[in-house]
């Protein structure tokens, strides 16, 4: 408890924009989140006033920074999960749990559990052999997904392989000599997609439950370069098994806080491609498309108040990603000025980061009645701040 | 420049709420705001990093604060013309301006003002004596509203008399044994009032214009408890106009940045009765009801960015302040849990301070359809908060 005005507080550990949009979120609440960073260039510590300084793999700094929170919770998923329940046992609360969070750590955990949950996966399994890939490209056919277990992001620690002798030509043959032992591979089949959906399901301890609107994500070259909400043209029987999808696994894995699962829609139905626990980009587009944002949501969630209304603001919400481009010699305030006089409806969030190709540093939304309309001003927005034109 | 970043840094001078709340736009604009604040346990003190302590009428405080900074700026009125001035003379660029401020410092140089303008005010006069406030009553009629030319808020600083001799039971007769000669008052017909509007409009030192829908606000004993926008049942000519004169009072007093035109609204029109060049209590709606919020608007305004789009995001926003209230036994933190229990949709805004009865510690927004659902929400709302029921 913040003595100074009575509100809880909240540490996020991570200093990067999820942690800057949730400090965003938490001045309205009252709060001032208390960030775990680990420069004082993180996007988070450039506007919190309430940072330490340490990793997230580093329990003695976890524990320091987890005194006088009132729950810690994470802005990404690398915090091992013997730290998690190491503070869990010095009394700490923090969510999610380590049980819960495995599940976004590590794709094969994942995938068991949700084997085991029933819920729908791709066919999959634990490779550990050039044979192993094999013999699952040929019953599941070829091309195969192979991913590792853990670490992989933004389409990296991803490969579409079709032939197991692209496993050893990229380096990852298990008996290979560049093999790293703590890398587990998994292989997946490659699902028929129609697109990618994501939904966002918020829950508290207490266990209640509050789904947004399923949205449409779109990809290019692995990396989510826009989102749609609500999907459109999703027939309301598919988006309420989506959103139901997200409830059921938000319970059975016991999630406290954010949960955005990724799908993908195929043509007989949904598949589960992956897990986040914790605002996630794909939800994004809350901010001002619903009436309670993903990073207050997390924050109600976490601190079990009772959720917030997710329904949307407006008929057609489109995120885009701004990744970072050639800077064509225009700086990237003098992007924000041309982009402002183009569109004066178009909501810029900049993360506070140095401008690299292909880093996300920011995303722009867009709110109205139309979706094409919306969706060509988001990808103009985008386009402006990312390539000055 | 924030070198970090290559994005401009805006310095706000004072370090209230709405500091506060510009922080939060700033942060999504790719900024950190950095605040001259008072003490550590101001409202923005408590949630910015860039935060830097000291008396806004110190003018090296001001000169160490203005180092760095793009432009500055302000959380109130009380910096003083020439600190103003010599700020501006070392080259800082600073909005709004000295001369322009003083309309908003000064209630008889902005009575003045606005006269020489041709601008709607009351009838009134600078009253330097129990007879030329006698005079000024036989010939506009009693009562009479006087008021401190400087220094009033929120109801303070402003009487209602029925007879010139209740200004010497107010201890105010200027030649009287109390008076302190510094103070300067004003007597102001009392006008007929229908109700009382408020226009935000915000002017770039460009000259671009943006003006805001207009919005009803409605008082309690002299403070604001609830803005309604759009304004009810306002007919569009006279919407119209009240739009006009904000428009035409903030290019006539070169104002740059946000300025609030508060009105009455009489049988036969408009009359302005004040104004203020900030970001402004009146306009606390546009943070989720407008498509781009007051306070992003402010910063874009003294940027010299484009202006963002005024356009409301429901057809009926309503705005309640939280005043602090008995406690009840009830903490706000309790407080908060119950009102998110009651009403999933209602958005709050603490401001971080310590609850004291009568003080303004935050405000709720509810937006929707129907304003007398929408309205009754909002005072639900702020009720639970206030008084925890």
């Amino acid at each position: 408890m913040d003595t100074r005005t009575g509100l809880p507080v909240v540490g996020m550990v991570g200093g990067g924009q999820l942690a800057r949009m949730t400090h965003q979120a938490a001045i309205a609440l009252g709060q001032s989140l208390r960030v775990l960073a680990r420069t004082p260039e993180d996007g988070a510590a450039l506007v919190a006033a309430d940072v330490q300084y340490g990793e997230h793999t580093d329990l003695a700094a976890l524990r320091t920074f987890a005194k006088g929170c009132d729950v810690v919770t994470f802005d990404h998923e690398h915090v091992p999960g013997e730290h998690i329940r190491a503070l869990a046992a010095d009394g700490v609360r923090i969510h999610p749990g380590a049980d819960a969070l495995r599940c976004a750590q590590d794709k094969a955990v994942m995938r068991q559990r949700l084997t085991e949950l029933g819920a729908p996966v791709p066919r999959w399994r634990r490779i550990g052999s050039v044979d192993e890939l094999a013999e699952f490209g040929t019953e599941v056919g070829w091309p195969v997904v192979v991913k590792t277990a853990r670490g992989g992001y933004d389409g990296r620690g991803v490969w579409l392989l079709d032939t197991p002798d692209e496993l050893v030509a990229a380096g990852l043959d298990p008996a290979g000599p560049s093999a790293d032992p703590a890398v587990e591979l998994i292989a997946e089949e490659r699902v028929k997609l129609v697109r990618e959906l994501a939904v966002q399901v918020a829950r508290s301890p207490f266990g209640q439950l509050a789904v947004y609107p399923v949205a449409e994500t779109v990809q290019r070259d692995g990396i989510c370069v826009e989102v749609l909400a609500p999907a459109p043209a999703l027939p309301q029987s598919r988006a309420l098994a989506a959103q139901q999808l997200a409830i059921d696994l938000a319970s059975a894995l016991g999630v406290v806080g954010l949960l955005a699962v990724e799908l993908f829609e195929v043509p007989g139905g949904l598949v589960v491609n992956e897990l986040a626990m914790r605002p996630h980009n794909s939800g994004h587009w809350t901010i001002e498309g619903a009436r309670t944002s993903q990073f207050e949501q997390h924050l109600r969630a976490v601190l079990d108040y009772p959720m917030g209304d997710t329904g949307l603001t407006a008929p057609a919400v489109v995120m885009a990603n701004v990744l970072g481009g050639a800077d064509g010699g225009m700086g990237i305030d003098e992007r924000l000025h041309h982009l402002f006089a183009t569109d004066p409806g178009a909501k810029v969030h900049l993360y506070g980061k140095q401008v690299r190709p292909g880093r996300k540093i920011g995303h722009v939304t867009v709110l109205g009645e139309d979706l094409t309309d919306v969706r060509n001003r988001a990808a103009r927005a985008a386009r402006w701040l990312q390539e000055g034109r």
